[in-house]
């Protein structure tokens, strides 16, 4: 008997009958003797349907008045919800976000959870009720309501378990865990049990969606035990914990992310001079551009060569601001290149196996692929090749560090 | 320059496109100085979107949870509204019941005003700002979302222009006013510029709903000065206030109201006994039927005739309970009839002319039409008649009290 928070995204309560059937589920964990609070998002659609009627109204929707639509979609399913496991029977109260309440700061589209209040959520649960909660938004100070942004109700189901206190928190998604790589480029790509938090934040940053960054990290901080399980398949899922396993039983690499929406941008001959790298970025900060990788070669001739990765979509606008850069600086040249890919290697297991990186290198200059960037972390090892390779490179990481399904998983 | 709270229903509101020539019309209000607070209810069939998910999740959906689901609606449309506004450059703010709050009692679907916090609505209009409420909902002392009951946002409109002490509350709806009687049965039905709220009462309790009675009650209790007007059309609407008109101007009869939907059953030879009303009527009323009219005839031969109406859908039901009242009660008979009509003529001036009821009575005896039951009150006079004679009888009655276009209103 155990206090556990479960989280049911939009697509499993995107219909009516998807929501009975987590109902049943609910109800089966509840017959187990547990204490069930559920997190529930807006049933699939809805929040694009909500946004795309205010886009109507205002080109850029107030802020505000934005969090007052998209909020009702996660009402909506809170009572649907806590109506379908009346039905069964099952007690449940629902809540809103000002109802519970989640105090948040007042960055309205992307609050940030500052305070629960649980009194009234535990004495619900006290008096046998299955508590239904809907994610994605709270009340800031000023009593308006707030949301955290996409993806997030994980956030909200990781921060009441949290302050509740809860064994575990389930986050229910359409995967029946985290695996070793993307099934569909590898095919003998495993699901792991277990995944520490580093490791997952790396592969969730790298592009294996499963789970919202934020929520990990928030996870993380506060010692929350997570699981990634699939809502209408049985089985144990991926445990996300914050103890690695012992070191005997320490896979090197975990698993194998990579990212295609990548594009690169170099300029070349720049000065080298104190304040060259801000001078870079500077303009395309103030552009609104996200920068991912930086990196910059060791100057010769009194020059070096600066370049830095940004999502494929950003890529025009980044090539205008550095030709103005280039001009500027008084720099040789600029190019780019957006027919690029990044795929990394990731584990906690790195810290103690030297020669990891290296044995990345050798595989990928096995299968003749040229290696254009290089960047590394503490637990993970990114490198940036031609798109086209991307697969192929994906494939043979995958079986170099044996983490193919039926080959051993420990390394000796 | 005025405080006015202006109401707008869910087909004023049912398109992206009449909530943006809503926010246009509050525009022009607000050009000319006024301070608008503006109260709507949910785009039209979103109401009934969210009851038909309901009622697939629950057969009889809880009713705390009914309301947490209803009041979505609402909250979809102040936002809208409120984003509507800000495009044309008009500052404006959305509040949800409980933010206002509007504070009810606990009976949900059908929960009652008993407070309104006015102190951050006076401060967002002493601030220049449109302040857009989201009718039909409330909040319960235990923070419970509560609603009012279907066209519970006329009563939310007229409730906050109390507490608010507004010039004036103005219903936006789809017809320009309230009119002497229905202009689909009666060609030359005129609009009125003025009726008051006891008339208004009676004609919308007859089955002119334009108002809902409950928000008409209220405005006569708080003397709100209500006005009726179309949502798109120029025009002075009808204005419903506490005075009558000076003795001069008075007419007799301001409107003919009827009702299609009513069906009545009689108990014959009922022994005339203290308390047989109440034997007849307590079944009926325990059976969750309401009763209408009421008629007992003279006794004569020791026995005396009952007779009552009630809405024609709860006829069968009425029958059947009747049936074992005759039984129980020995009395001689009983019948029934679901093919009758309620005719209905209204005025404030009747406290003052006498003759009226026999007027009405020889305009119907001249059309060949039989009254099967009267019933009489301050200032009005009904009779059931068969249902073929509705149209005749009302345009007769139209035409004997001068209502039509064009004629004399003034009564010398």
């Amino acid at each position: 008997m155990a206090l556990i928070v479960q989280k049911f995204g939009g697509t499993s309560v995107g219909t009516v009958e998807r929501i009975q059937a987590v109902a049943e589920k609910i109800q089966t964990f509840r017959k187990q003797g547990h204490d069930i609070v559920v997190v529930v998002s807006a049933m699939s659609g809805e929040t694009n349907r909500l946004v795309s009627m205010a886009s109507e109204m205002q080109k850029h929707p107030k802020a505000e008045e934005l969090d007052v639509l998209l909020s009702t979609g996660e009402q909506v399913t809170i009572a649907l919800l806590s109506m379908a496991l009346e039905n069964l029977g099952c007690p449940a109260r629902s809540y809103t976000g000002w109802q519970i309440a989640i105090r948040t700061d007042s960055y309205h589209n992307k609050a940030r959870i500052q305070e629960i209040d649980t009194g009234s959520v535990r004495a619900d649960l006290d008096a046998g009720r299955v508590v239904v909660v809907a994610g994605f938004q709270g009340v800031s100070e000023s009593g308006r309501i707030t949301t955290l942004g996409r993806g997030g109700s994980d956030t909200t189901a990781v921060a009441l378990a949290a302050a509740l206190d809860a064994q575990e928190c389930q986050i229910y998604t359409d995967v029946d865990g985290v695996y070793t790589t993307d099934p569909r480029v590898v095919e003998g790509a495993r699901r792991l049990d277990k995944i520490t938090f580093e490791e997952m934040l790396e592969m969730a940053s790298l592009g294996s969606k499963v789970l919202q960054i934020r929520s990990v990290e928030f996870a993380g901080k506060y010692n929350v035990t997570l699981r990634v399980l699939h809502s209408f398949q049985d089985g144990p899922g991926t445990l996300i914990t914050l103890e690695e396993q012992s070191e005997m039983e320490q896979p090197v690499v975990s698993g194998i992310a990579f990212n295609r929406d990548e594009a690169k941008l170099t300029i070349k001959g720049v000065p080298d001079i104190p304040g060259v790298a801000s001078r870079i970025l500077g303009p395309v900060g103030r552009a609104n551009i996200e920068v991912d990788m930086i990196v910059q070669n060791v100057a010769a001739d009194q020059t070096t060569d600066f370049t830095f990765t940004v999502h494929r979509n950003d890529y025009q606008r980044a090539l205008e601001v550095v030709a103005q850069t280039c001009k500027d600086l008084g720099a040789r040249e600029y190019d780019g290149d957006n027919k690029i890919a990044k795929v990394s290697i990731v584990g906690v297991g790195m810290r103690s196996h030297a020669g990891v990186a290296t044995q990345m290198f050798e595989a990928l200059a096995a299968e003749g692929i040229n290696i254009q960037i290089i960047s590394t972390s503490e637990i993970k090892v990114s490198v940036v090749i031609q798109e086209k390779y991307l697969e192929l490179a994906v494939r043979a990481l995958h079986s170099t560090f044996e983490l193919n399904q039926g080959t051993s998983v420990e390394q000796e």
